[in-house]
């Protein structure tokens, strides 16, 4: 698989990502051997996480200014982390006809999310397959998300640079949005800034950037701004990649681009190290039996907190 | 101690929080058992988170406020949350001269900050102390942070209500404030509402209010709103007061106010097993020599953090 992925072979990579996503041990044995052969060719990308409320029209934005980087040549590859398809069986870019253009395009890969799991499995599965991408040879890669969850959190810790679409009607939109999203960003995109809806959405841009001059930015040196733009009448796109190309120039120069991904790789280390401790804990046998009555306890004010987690410390350490 | 405590006397509970912030094992143990034995009289206070950035007037407000509280028949408790002081080695509220008159006052028992230890170990502390002043019939506690770390969001973990003290010149304080803690806020105070300050704190109050629109409130079913007042002056604060009144009612009623402390009681429990495991691991001999060499190499692109995750669980498992 190795070779075929180097070479860039799509159908290939898109069986490492099932390699990635499977949940079978030997399966997962499989694809952490290939990973690790994979990691000297990786790291060479931009990665962009996407993210905005529905009905943002993230779908053909991504087509748009997708199809717009395939035609100057780069490779693109577009993953989705969608941690609600877990609940509600459905599954962002799953429906492929939503970006028919840019699926069918020689240098894009598309690949909607993966099914089920816990946020953290979505978060090494996302990571993995991001590897996996890199190998191939892409150069630009599409994290997207819905803006309604703990989902964009996760995104920000994947990307290099992050992206909030929006439409018009801040006010009503803003309501809908999971709080702090606007100080994840690294620029906002005012989407439908066309026809009609063109000075309404020039408003829209001034609001958030007043917005914006009041919240810490989200990159060290970097100052978030918002833009308008139309995805439907391809404008505006240009200025974003533009402004995409100014971000990775500033924040290489200054470092800052090198530090994040150092300190995004020591924090996945510690999230899995994290991860697995709880996950020994919590399905230990006897610790199952005993932690719902303990819990009972510590929220009916019978017992303290440190007492409940001495006495299920103690169960754990005669195992 | 206990029912030193129990009858109110605060030089015993000064002594009692002493306790509950030693480190020594016998002393922890003292105070476990302590803190047992009095659970059942505690939960009935109102617990109220007062943050801000430096210069909001936080001490003059707390004496104001408390002062006003004490001479209505409360019993008032401050505590602080001082994540800074285990670095500058200063503390906030050790200036005791900040709250002569509060401190005087035979219904106020004043407590500075624990002092050093991790923003965990804070927590804890505070969240017992909380239990013990409680116990000795205090019936409102304000726990007192500065909002310029992560110590506001630990705050809100341990009260019921939140309040948020700003000055005028909104934008500028709001560039020092840490991002996502006017979200946290159930209320809005600003502060030296006086003189020729009087209309420029109403224009930030607004502006505040604009901001608050576009934010979920921090507590379900309750409209975070942004209010001026003057400490020094002591305008403003009967408002306040009613407003907090208002919403211990409003949540009571819908149990909000309950469901919340369940939860903080539930997350308490949840984040303390996953201290003691961290603890546990980062302490071990083995993972400590082997940790860098990992963390380097996950860093540096030459393994992969699942792998880095197994081997140094393999080293776990076999102590």
């Amino acid at each position: 698989m190795k070779q075929a992925i180097l070479a860039g072979d799509r159908k290939v990579l898109a069986q490492a990502v099932t390699l990635v996503e499977s949940q079978a041990a030997d399966k997962q044995k499989q694809a952490q051997q290939l990973l690790q052969e994979l990691l000297p060719f990786t790291g060479n990308s931009i990665r962009i996480g996407i993210t905005g409320v529905p009905g943002a029209g993230k779908s053909t934005f991504i087509e748009a200014l997708g199809l717009k980087l395939c035609e100057k040549g780069h490779r693109l590859a577009v993953l989705a982390v969608d941690p609600s398809s877990s609940v509600s069986g459905g599954s962002i870019l799953g429906d492929k006809t939503r970006m028919e253009e840019l699926s069918k395009h020689p240098n894009a890969f598309i690949r909607p999310s993966p099914s089920g799991g816990t946020l953290g499995g979505v978060h090494r599965k996302t990571r993995e397959s991001i590897i996996l991408c890199e190998a191939a040879g892409f150069d630009i890669i599409f994290v997207e998300t819905v803006g309604v969850g703990q989902s964009e959190v996760i995104v920000r810790e994947l990307v290099d640079f992050f992206l909030l679409l929006v439409i018009t009607g801040a006010g009503d939109d803003l309501q809908g949005m999971k709080k702090g999203i606007i100080e994840l960003a690294d620029a906002i995109a005012v989407n439908k800034a066309d026809g009609e809806n063109e000075r309404k959405a020039e408003l829209t841009k001034k609001e958030y950037n007043q917005i914006l001059a009041m919240v810490q930015p989200a990159t060290q040196g970097w100052k978030t701004r918002a833009y308008t733009c139309s995805a439907l009448y391809l404008k505006g796109l240009e200025e974003l990649w533009e402004v995409i190309q100014s971000f990775v120039q500033t924040t290489k120069v200054s470092r800052v681009f090198f530090e994040r991904r150092k300190l995004q790789s020591k924090q996945w280390l510690l999230q899995s190290i994290r991860d697995e401790l709880e996950a020994r804990f919590y399905t230990n046998h006897e610790i199952r039996q005993l932690l719902q009555e303990y819990m009972k306890q510590v929220v009916e004010g019978k017992v303290t907190v440190t007492q409940a987690v001495e006495a299920l410390f103690s169960i754990y350490e005669v195992k």
